[in-house]
């Protein structure tokens, strides 16, 4: 696999979006309160004025703001008290000029008035009187009809993805049902002569599969449903056999391990048997990642990717790659990345983007990013590592003390 | 609700910690497919030696690195091909000084090789000779038994969260039975008159009922079980009868709404009715959040919280008390903030540490806050912040440009 034929990391992703318009990209719904983390499909409209009428915004005493403009601390305006709104109910009576009504936070104003006192300048005078002492503007303590959002306006975008705070604007729309886009069906598959179930001892020449935990949690975390994993051994015919179900029955199909030149080329092939177009994406200019794969079945509807064996750059492939390309489809927005200074300079390969994961140690001046090095696999750097760094194709690395902007995993 | 009375932040923060040693924190088992987004309750140790036997990290040719001092680019050692090492088995062979075994990446090093030369530095030469053109050192591309983690180190810490690099983890150490906190189970009741569900359209003088959906999913995200939730009238009767059951279901009992004088009462008169010792924070010097109320029962083991009717204020205020209490209770780890620089003044509040709800909006020169100023209660105040900043007590605010660190929602 010579330097020549390899894509940069945004080529490949380039021409991963452009095989990815053979997705479907189908709607779902959901009811509202098990709809959080997914991402809506279409933008949500308020039907009515919200709020639908004039409501208080603090206790007191619902006025025409006219009567009050003469009133001031020493130079109370004295007002008649003709009722109180109860919460819940429309006002179901007016109020004329020189009178008020006592209302609380979140009632409803009566016809006729227009602003609201709070208590804390009102006192009691007489047997219905109110003494006011400030004066308010039309408006004043009140939040009107309409003003949260008038009816027909847009109140959340097509690819927002739905949080607490979605999930509480969406119910004050009335939308109980909520029309989502349907997770992407992946195929988690492994492929190793060496590996054994986790539950098994290893035997000498054994280690246990990570891959298919590591990646099936992270898809879950990123909007993807988990449909069928496997476990291989390093078999063509097993691999082809298992690529043709996974293909049937998702949207995207992994292969991870084979980091040995001989499995890469088998993946491959095999996935150029299965698929066509085929494979067209034949390594990566990434560090770790060049023995990635892509490929798309029109047919099926299917892309393939095949993923490095290492657990680290298995995950930070997956990020750039795949999950990448749910929020470029969906429209989602990206996860906020973490500002931190590099506590050690963190050089790049000549000609690759470079991702180096990173522990992040919070200081009072801000995030230290400090570089996890170690041998490619040592899965202790998947215990050290809070996210990843990319250093740009080309740049000479990062200097200690730079700014990086720290993806978490 | 005098000044005098409201505890600070820290203050309340102090007195929540304390009353919530109430709480059993109990540990419960999941399969490691399942244990995504709990956190660890006890430390995980290696069984065994990772990995169990020295691996290659490279597709080359297992040497005695002695045999290979003198060779070079132009001066090649020669050495006796006397095997091929199969992946997933334990080499059954081994080599001795003047032999060399062929050997992929993670493959076993046969007894007597302590070093691999990579395969872009070999020839193969004659009928069973390689031809050698690199000096490696004892160890050079190997991973040496024990080394990503020796028997009987500490791998993963208590109070990790388990996200997917912790289930890679987990698989790796033979872990499929992962010992987690069991979440705090919480209910989530709202009351005021005024509130309608989702489904049902307002009348005048209604409003659809925000908290219930918006907190218990925030709830969920920040790691508790939502077992119950509740839309109440105002009435001590009704408040009493739920808080009642609630609190033989639940380990935390939340109630919103309330903004008014007279409701704040009952809230609180109800709690202290059902519970001993009761209320011990009657509000809080925190805008917005001032309504907060905290209490305790100590028999059922409960911990009631009364928070603001607001939905963004109600939202903050879980985030900074009953989340932050989640975290302080399993050992888990802040979730990173996100360091932005404030595009607008944000006033504080005197004597009070003050919640800004802000957008968070990314530049090429890394991200800005900008404040979200509404009137309080706007739902879309909901549908524009990303996040809020804390401005802390006695402050006089935070000027524009400033680094604020941005709490996400």
């Amino acid at each position: 696999m010579g330097l020549l034929k390899v894509d940069s990391i945004d080529r490949a992703f380039e021409k991963l979006k452009d095989a990815a318009q053979v997705l479907a990209m189908p709607a779902m719904e959901l009811p509202l309160d098990r709809s959080i983390g997914f991402i809506l499909y279409e933008d949500v409209y308020a039907n009515e004025d919200i709020p639908g009428f004039a409501r208080a915004v603090v206790d007191g005493y619902a006025v025409c703001a006219k009567d009050t403009a003469a009133s001031g601390e020493n130079i109370p305006v004295l007002l008649k008290h003709v009722g109180q709104v109860e919460m819940g109910c429309g006002a179901d009576f007016s109020i004329k000029p020189g009178e008020c009504a006592e209302v609380s936070t979140g009632g409803m104003l009566p016809d006729g008035a227009d602003a609201v006192v709070m208590v804390e300048y009102t006192a009691p005078f007489g047997v219905d009187g109110v003494a006011v002492s400030q004066g308010v503007s039309a408006g004043e303590n009140t939040i009107q009809p309409g003003e949260d959002a008038a009816s027909n306006t847009r109140i959340l975008a097509r690819g927002k993805r739905i949080g607490p705070s979605e999930i509480g604007v969406l119910a004050a729309a009335g939308v109980v049902e909520v029309k989502v886009f349907q997770p992407l069906r992946l195929a988690v598959i492994s492929t190793g002569d060496e590996l054994v179930p986790p539950e098994v001892s290893p035997a000498r020449g054994q280690i246990r599969d990570i891959n298919t935990y590591a990646l099936s949690a992270l898809a879950r975390e990123n909007g993807f449903e988990v449909v069928r994993t496997a476990v291989l051994r390093d078999d063509d015919k097993l691999l082809e056999a298992e690529l043709r179900a996974a293909m049937a029955a998702c949207d995207i199909v992994t292969v991870s391990g084979g980091s040995s030149q001989g499995k890469k080329d088998m993946t491959r092939e095999v996935i150029d048997r299965v698929s066509s177009p085929g494979v067209f994406t034949h390594g990566l200019a990434l560090k770790p990642g060049k023995p990635t794969i892509l490929g798309m079945d029109k047919q099926s509807r299917t892309i393939f990717a095949g993923l490095p064996g290492h657990p680290v750059s298995a995950i930070m492939v997956f990020e750039i790659l795949l999950a990448r390309l749910w929020r470029h489809l969906t429209g989602a927005a990206e996860t906020p990345a973490v500002p931190a200074s590099l506590t050690k300079n963190a050089p790049s390969a000549p000609g690759k983007t470079t991702l180096w994961p990173v522990k992040l140690i919070d200081t009072e001046n801000g995030y230290l990013a400090e570089p996890v090095f170690g041998k490619s696999g040592l899965m202790t750097t998947l215990t050290n590592a809070d996210g990843y760094v990319v250093s740009q194709r080309n740049a000479e690395g990062i200097a200690a003390g730079s700014t990086v902007f720290v993806h978490l995993f």
